[in-house]
């Protein structure tokens, strides 16, 4: 089981967006979600700051990533989620964080 | 199972310190966290930021927070620990961040 924790900004603007889009997540979306082996999948918010924290159970990423990517309502969610980051750079919303310390 | 969250800043001259410290966290000290129903326990960091996950898998959260509070040897590690941390006031040293989504 691997985990993931990812930091993010919000634009200011869209924070209510992004805090109502998945306090109403769609349910095909959560759907593939648990398909795609990911689990305990959290997001929580500081301000703009975005702290995501999810465990993927399965044993091939690269594959269920790549599902996950072909599915047309994530690929719709993600038109609606995506344009609520402060992106680095083209293509880059997040920072993987560094894990110091894990007890089981 | 509730999930914590939690947001702080370490001194900048603290860091090395603390991330060495977590490296080589006191066995008696995870055996604590665990007796204490804390699973799941990750810290990561970005510069000074700190971000804390952990799951309390127990029924009565006080009780288990106070027998943690109460062994000698975790509050030998605190001795070390704590002074690492930027307090925003006396004796606080964290936020608990608002959780937006949840995805099991």
């Amino acid at each position: 089981m691997k985990r993931f924790i990812q930091h993010s900004y919000l634009k200011p603007e869209k924070v209510d967006e992004y805090v109502h889009l998945h306090a109403h997540a769609w349910p095909e979306v959560l759907q593939m979600i648990k398909e795609c082996n990911i689990r305990n999948y959290s997001i929580s918010i500081r301000g703009t700051e975005l702290y995501t924290y999810y465990e993927y159970a399965g044993d091939d990423f690269e594959a269920d990533m790549a599902r996950m990517a072909a599915d047309p309502t994530t690929q719709e969610w993600w038109k609606h989620t995506r344009p609520c980051f402060l992106y680095h750079e083209e293509g880059v919303y997040y920072d993987e964080m560094q894990e110091i310390f894990y007890c089981e």
